[in-house]
């Protein structure tokens, strides 16, 4: 096993839980103390990667070009890296943010939709970056069709290919057979992202570990949408007493949990009921709103409605099916 | 696997959480959901079992007999349950508990002291009772001198030994060797409690289930001593996702979980930096405040000296020697 390679995530899937609103003192304190713990690659963009900043996405404080140039002048030895989605950012938000002075970009799309990355990873890899494939939403596909996504996208060029579990949905055999499929189809490196839904987020990720991921994401005190991404600091603990060698520092990193970032949230990061919810249907965030929505208007448990969506392995785009699948559990009760 | 028995501790480790002060309309209230819900056994005692209602170890809002009977009452199906520490507790006490009619007695004793436990089992044996031997601080033991320890608990007439990881110290590879060690050695049941330090509550509770233990323990939305117990609504999630049968509800759990415990935390139960370092070193919480102590007094990092008295495998009682290890982590930085 090679030394694993930590990636952050406070500054990006953190933005969800503060709906966007870090300052910059606050980002360049973050950075600052994961920096000099020795974190590999730090993550700065809005939630949604590149060019999130909108009225549908959520407006963020700052511009992406001010946070990243705020963090870049205080990085000692971590790279930078941002998220892109196709579709949400372009290759000129790319441009922006090597600019800026970021190392690392990271394509994400949706599992089955590798292809989508093409374009982004090709122009990555012609300026030189770090080039990462992120495979969202992970648990929908079969391991088999993972492994053509992630060969679609190391075609590409990329360096590194994701198993991302932005449901939190993956239970521990999952995550050990995706993860090792990856590894023995791949040459380039392999990473892991996941969240905390059903509070497998330290376990799923040392499983990774385990199996031979390269990259690991985490975000301090869990930091990140809904029930958080897997807390860095307790994985950081689990892999030094597993013996596992991450190259980052563990009190520095409690410190950050304990004085900075735990401070700063508006509301605790916890897997509460509608986070448990999300990972058991393994749906979309994005789907709780409507849902609920549509529980109310015909009477129909919100509950019901997310597993039988998830069953459907319906993905973001088609929340205009929420109602008929309320219907339809509305007739069968009634049936 | 037989059907696994979910044994809930929401009302006594969950005490710990609540600084004793539970009213007994929300012992009552807590009870009734999880009777519902289907829940096998609801342990209601002290956080720190039996007679531990003391200036030593915290007052309680009410007597265990209030406690216990207003339970008793409302539960129509599952299993009443107190805990007794021989030393705090004693038989005295289990026959107070017997005429508030509890079914099942867990006697608990630190991982090397199973022999403290003899007349304990054995008298709650000749009572007719559910007799349960709990080995707290099962991490700090060999894998085989932890079964040494469970059969001599079987051997005193225990209907299930548990391991009991009082420190959520242990990895998750420790947790499947000691359980399905206990599993192939012992006749009667084996059962698994933790604690959610190093933030693999879940996961380890879903390991031991995997080697077959009988009987599992979790506390709503975590409620306990620290970082919490294995949260019991989370547990039966992914139990469900597994297609492990627990018989409990989840939906009842989730509501159980957000509408009456949640609200009821004066603190959120959550891993911060003592619940980590405790689970990363593997000690006592009581040794917490003693080496904060220990710590400003002498200037030494409070953290390296709970690493060191984890090396050492002290446990409760030898407070004095953190002294000693402050001392001497001092005179090491000097020298």
């Amino acid at each position: 096993m090679g030394q694993i390679i930590i990636n952050d995530c406070t500054l990006r899937d953190g933005m969800h839980a503060l709906a966007h609103q870090y300052t910059l003192e606050q980002m360049v304190s973050v950075a600052s103390m994961l920096d000099a713990a020795g974190v590999q690659i730090i993550e700065v963009s809005h939630g949604d990667g590149l060019n999130g900043n909108s009225v549908n996405y959520g407006f963020s404080r700052h511009t992406e070009m001010e946070y990243l140039r705020a963090v870049r002048e205080v990085l000692k030895s971590a790279r930078l890296a941002a998220l892109l989605l196709p579709g949400i950012g372009t290759i000129e938000d790319m441009d922006m943010a090597i600019e800026a002075g970021i190392d690392t970009i990271r394509i994400a799309t949706h599992c089955t939709e590798a292809d989508v990355s093409k374009q982004h990873i090709e122009a990555a890899r012609e300026r030189g970056l770090d080039t990462v494939g992120f495979l969202m939403m992970a648990h929908m596909l079969e391991t088999s069709e993972l492994v053509k996504q992630a060969k679609l996208m190391e075609s590409y060029g990329a360096h590194c290919v994701y198993v991302t579990d932005s449901a939190g949905a993956l239970l521990m055999d999952e995550t050990r057979e995706k993860v090792r499929a990856l590894k023995d189809a791949l040459q380039c490196q392999v990473g892991f992202h996941n969240h905390h839904n059903l509070g497998l987020g330290v376990a799923n990720t040392v499983i990774a570990a385990e199996e031979g991921a390269d990259r690991l994401d985490g975000s301090i005190a869990g930091m990140g949408a809904g029930a958080g991404n897997c807390p860095l600091e307790v994985l950081v603990a689990v892999l030094n007493r597993m013996g596992i060698e991450s190259g980052v520092e563990l009190y520095p990193l409690l410190e950050c949990a304990e004085n900075v970032v735990r401070p700063l949230m508006t509301r605790p990061v916890q897997t509460d009921s509608s986070a448990i919810m999300l990972g058991y249907a393994g749906v979309y965030s994005s789907f709780l709103l409507h849902t609920e929505r549509a529980s109310k208007r015909f009477g129909v448990d919100s509950r019901d409605i997310l597993v039988e969506l998830g069953k459907r392995r319906m993905v973001g785009g088609q929340e205009d099916m929420i109602v008929d699948v309320a219907l339809e559990i509305l007739e069968k009760q009634k049936g």
